[in-house]
């Protein structure tokens, strides 16, 4: 029996810079609009939302952007993640696809999201910033910027969808012990809360509407910012720190992959796995695929329409120039609470536009039979949004075996589901 | 801010062998006792119920083993787990004392279970058995011998502690995903379950109880062999691979502890992470203590009573020299069940007797007290078990705090607690 194998990078190997991928697209996105004026946003006009700091690395067109020291130091508690070659799934397969996937699950939060969520808290003390507003849908999101609040001593309000709120009660226990305060959304906290309900009291909420809740709380706040944990620039610019380690991962492996994949909610794991591989595409040094694997209840890439449209439900966000599905858009509940976002993002939106990344729609049930077939074979539990990648991963390597052709797929595990255990059952 | 600090052993420097402190213990244990004669008991007479190598482990003086190769790849898939410096934690505790935790959280089963699951299930696959049975009270040990059994191709049956398998559900969804046969116990697959349910059909059983019903059906089964998760002194031998790597660590860190704290339930993470740094107490090469935390609702270390006990309810097993509170005495419930079990076993019992060890009792509401600012301070939500561990650490931290003394302290993270949140729920 082949084993699985492990590629740990030292420490001293970690990336020291994040990688902008806006300074190497042939094609620049179209500008955030201010749906006001409908002219170019300016960056002054986000720094009442965002931290300045973040603001310009919003804006920002260049290639690399120096990571933080302390911000360094915090990654060392869960990085470098380690890159798997999954000799079992494989096998289980039988296919000649040679299958790494980066393991993101080992995170004291259990997923990827932390990549940014330290950045963030970081920029945001770094300006004498009190307290922070955010939004959470799965939780995954609300449970990292809680731990990364903890460590710089801010304190945090959570928005989290309500059906998700009541679905996974154990997410705000994690977020409890490390120090947040937790609303349902829609909540009465909040005057545009308060709207929601008076129109609809039994509205199960949206991460739009759970947004547009903790933008209104940031702006109307003393000394309070708003953070968000995917979709914008800067998010996607911290989460490259997952590709980055993985090129040199993938090096110590000896290969180099043809496909990449991973889940896509707001683009933010996926991003960050790919946009480091995908420069070399954008300089013409390699072919190779990007799959971004979406819920078929939530397919924006695959089945949205590419326009400008709002971040959020009640309109505070500016427009972005994106595939969506409408920002009033409600999927159906599905257990990838994460993937349940309408919009894909600038970024990722206009690298689909020109082609340079593909996307395919994946049914829950399908996904959910890859997670127990991954965990099965590689021992960890994935979580039901990453389920979505490893499904993608497995239709890829089925293509492999029939073709006889011996290619590399690396994907993004971006979580664990020890959290979504009673999804599992359900989908038993 | 000084945030934690990690200590990755390179894969190379991974242990080879294991430590059987038998080899060095001045004074050697009493043996083990056929009951039914009252006659110190024979290897061959374990081997209808243990593999035949793990027979020869058991009652093995020598000091060194070799870790099987194929034992030593599955266990790549974690190991080497971190060592890491809770400087955090420190900070919070305001304490000069230098605190060391092991990671075995990190392992896809959440605990240090795995390692001795994994040679167990190797040793069964070797010698052409096809079926194993074992008991599991919290569930850890279940889920990493579910996993274990799935990497070798073999079957499993698990009797789960009746209360246990009632309130922690998401345990038996990770043994199905891996693929065992889970049975509350006491059950009707075996004749003690059913005995006991005629007496009792309430009955929320007992880990002596499910031990029973284990190794009935493994004495009774075609190519069936039983395993056992703590307690004896073949799964202590795998443990040791814990303590070995973080001796190796230590030194990268540059300390030497003073005190070396674990849970204490049958006794594997405590002897695991203890004894290769104990072998250097009993060479006189070092002064250092050694504490198990024990909970105050199953204090055997600190109230027992040194005799011979059996391991199960239904008379089974051998008689084991050890600290015992009575194989009859039924613990309240408390969310630490993987610390339920009434005896210390042969080896810890011994070291406890002759003032090698020392142990102390922890009441659940201090050991949930722990766990909280030691998952704020480091990110990892642990183990109510492992809790035990955290709160005898925070102690001593206390009292070098109020000592001014710089001691060095290490402990066992034996488990993360993600499956564990309704407890910390409960608790808050």
């Amino acid at each position: 029996m082949k084993s699985t194998k492990k590629f740990m990078l030292p420490e001293s190997e970690m990336p020291k810079q994040w990688y902008n991928i806006l300074a190497d697209m042939p094609v620049k996105p179209k500008p955030l609009l201010n749906p006001a004026t409908n002219e170019p946003l300016l960056p002054v006009e986000m720094e009442a939302i965002f931290a300045k700091e973040l603001t310009i690395q919003e804006f920002s067109g260049k290639r690399w952007h120096d990571i933080p020291d302390q911000v360094q130091e915090l990654y060392k508690m869960y990085r470098p993640s380690p890159l798997v070659r999954a000799y079992a799934l494989e096998k289980e397969l039988d296919t000649p696809a040679r299958i790494f996937f980066k393991n993101e699950s080992v995170s004291p939060v259990g997923s990827h999201k932390l990549n940014t969520a330290i950045p963030q808290a970081y920029y945001n003390k770094l300006q004498g910033i009190k307290h922070l507003t955010t939004e959470t849908g799965a939780g995954q999101w609300g449970t990292a910027m809680s731990l990364a609040c903890k460590h710089f001593g801010l304190d945090l309000t959570v928005f989290m969808v309500k059906q998700s709120y009541l679905a996974k009660p154990y997410r705000k226990v994690v977020m409890g012990i490390y120090g947040a305060q937790v609303h349902a959304s829609p909540s009465k906290k909040t005057a545009y809360g308060r709207e929601v309900l008076a129109k609809d009291p039994e509205c199960g909420g949206s991460l739009g509407m759970a947004i547009s809740e903790a933008i209104e709380m940031a702006v109307t706040g003393k000394e309070t910012r708003y953070v968000l944990g995917s979709v914008l620039n800067h998010v996607i610019l911290h989460q490259t720190v997952i590709g980055l380690e993985a090129e040199k991962q993938m090096e110590m492996a000896g290969f180099f992959p043809d496909k990449v994949i991973a889940c896509f909610g707001g683009g933010s794991n996926f991003s960050g796995i790919s946009f480091p591989f995908l420069r070399h595409k954008l300089k013409g040094e390699k072919q190779l695929e990007f799959i971004a694997a979406e819920p078929e209840a939530c397919p924006k890439l695959t089945r949205g329409e590419f326009r400008y449209d709002f971040g959020d439900t009640a309109h505070l966000t500016p427009l972005i120039p994106m595939y969506t599905l409408g920002n009033e858009f409600s999927p159906e509940q599905i257990h990838a609470a994460g993937l349940r976002y309408h919009g894909g993002g600038q970024l990722v939106s206009q690298l689909k536009q020109d082609g340079f990344i593909t996307s395919t729609a994946i049914s829950q049930k399908e996904s959910f039979k890859a997670g127990v077939l991954f965990a099965a074979a590689e021992g960890i539990v994935p979580a039901p949004e990453s389920n979505h990648a490893i499904a993608a991963v497995i239709r890829e390597a089925i293509k492999a075996r029939e073709s006889g052709k011996a290619e590399t797929i690396l994907f993004n595990l971006s979580g664990h589901g020890h959290l979504d255990l009673g999804a599992y059952s359900e989908m038993a």
